[in-house]
């Protein structure tokens, strides 16, 4: 395990990206709350004592895994939809994912009574599938490029594209979670959040920072799917060609150019972790908070493990839980 | 899976026994609600739609499993060891348990300076061993009969002997969680609850039914283990030669004096599960609602979908999980 961008930081404290045009200002994170409020749940925050004194912190989780559809997903969704001019709504919308944006996006949609179509990759998970199909999504199963297909479908059914992550309405509705963070533990000093395509941390360090600036957000990254590592160091969104990680809800091959530019302004540091580092943390959380954290969740409590944090003992730290969608069968092999 | 004493409920109905020497007066709830506020979490309930929809009911669960030392213990005990003299608090207490009685003495003792000594059986789960070791409690292993080696241990050693369940201070601290309950869900209509030795029963069900008479309150009982059924049926409390199920928490092998009065005045009815139809159904906790119930604590969803329990439908239903305890390779096998 290492630390990637150190000097992220160090920019942070010149923050003049403010009239930034890839930077989600403030209020619409204040505005997504009131679209999505009673709608999706409001997650709690629970202690950990044991954690915390495993890791010499306060240690808080936000359980964002019981979250409607099992991850923090429709609250993005939702906030982008809702947005959607009455047009839109009835041509239908179509998007790309492997699992918890394919859910999310049927089970909004559905709610709004608009037609979804998600186009996953052949070797998706049958229950992923199977709960995207019952939430009322057209599935679309293909072995080609994901995007690429998408996109063919888009054009030939005149659908609305709604991206994963790279959305402002999307960014802003995942934002919410920053809000309801500093209303349960005001005093946090440290929040941990794992980075896919980026969309949940771009929301969530934006209305932390924006709101409390000495706050640190520190991302995740899996060793095998470090996209937004790789695109901070090159400056640009990088595509990667293969992703090896068993944290299916971390492993989109690209940043976008909204998150980079988040993550660029808002996010301290980048901690990558193994994946036998991920499934440890699984364990330690299944035994002890009594949560099913899918991979993608436990990475933050995989990196607060690794020590690679800089932090004053007893600092107060909340791990975002993001989701808990994870199948029997790939749990038991795990365990 | 049968229904046990479907006379119950009419026995009920000429409640008589509130003068009885072996019921818990409901102002002892209220009591020990003052002592353990603060001390022990007050749990959060959910709802689940998907299982709601699965058993025709709006279905709600209590998470219990999130207390401290991982069940609602505590509570009961708790209220004990605050209402012992200071002489006695200075002896040690000493009691019997495989397992989350164990772990709540020997954590609530340490919490108010008294020494702790529980004899385990010799084939106790090692997680429990050790966890019950952490909270400062002395363990005692043996093969012999737990209850006769405790009550040499208690004589050799001048120590003060807490029932596991059998004890009026016991049953009013579980019984804040019928309080508990009615502040999160006043509409509920059918409590369901699992039955060890008795004690989580006996005080939820007399502190729900004194506030909410035409509530009803379900035991659940796995079939190797129906000592309580048993006793109903004697008309006293029974010891089995030997009980058989994977709910180590509902494994007691006797019900008791103040156990058996509760449960004949106060509870409607009592389902017998299976331990395949337990696991079933913490599966579909662990998958649906994202945290780990313990056998004990997933019976009564077990119950629910047995369809053995007479209700309206769409009747507002609540499943206490009682505990989380379950060690990561129990969980694999069982998966």
């Amino acid at each position: 395990m290492k630390l990637i961008s150190p000097g992220l930081r160090e920019r942070n404290k010149n923050r003049v990206n403010i009239h930034n045009k890839k930077i989600v200002p403030y209020p619409e994170v204040l505005a997504a709350q009131k679209v999505i409020s009673g709608k999706v749940h409001r997650t709690p925050v629970v202690r950990s004592d044991y954690l915390g004194k495993l890791t010499h912190t306060k240690l808080y989780f936000k359980l964002e895994l019981f979250q409607k559809t099992g991850s923090f997903k429709p609250r993005g969704v939702l906030n982008k939809l809702h947005h959607l001019s009455s047009e839109d709504r009835k041509k239908g919308v179509v998007s790309i994912s492997a699992g918890n944006h394919a859910q999310a996006l049927a089970w909004v949609a559905t709610q709004l009574d608009i037609s979804s179509t998600i186009v996953m990759p052949a070797g998706s998970l049958l229950s992923k599938i199977e709960a995207t199909r019952s939430y009322g999504g057209e599935v679309i199963l293909t072995e080609d490029n994901l995007l690429e297909t998408c996109l063919a479908v888009q054009k030939e059914r005149d659908l609305i594209l709604i991206h994963p992550f790279d959305d402002p309405k999307i960014i802003a509705g995942q934002g919410t979670i920053g809000i309801e963070i500093l209303e349960d533990v005001p005093d946090v000093d440290v929040v941990i959040v794992g980075i896919g395509g980026g969309g949940l941390i771009s929301g969530i360090a934006m209305a932390l920072k924006e709101q409390k600036p000495e706050l640190k957000v520190i991302g995740v990254e899996p060793e095998g799917a470090s996209a937004m590592s790789q695109s901070l160091q090159h400056g640009e969104p990088v595509h990667l060609d293969r992703v090896d990680t068993i944290a299916d809800g971390l492993a989109a091959p690209f940043a976008g150019q909204y998150t980079l530019a988040h993550v660029q302004v808002y996010v301290d540091d980048i901690v990558i972790v193994s994946d036998l580092e991920i499934v440890e943390a699984m364990k330690l959380i299944l035994e002890r908070c009594k949560v099913t954290a899918e991979p993608a969740a436990a990475s933050t409590l995989a990196a607060l493990l690794s020590s690679n944090i800089s932090m004053t003992q007893g600092a107060t730290v909340l791990c975002v839980l993001s989701g808990g969608n994870i199948d029997q069968k790939s749990l038991k092999s795990l365990l």
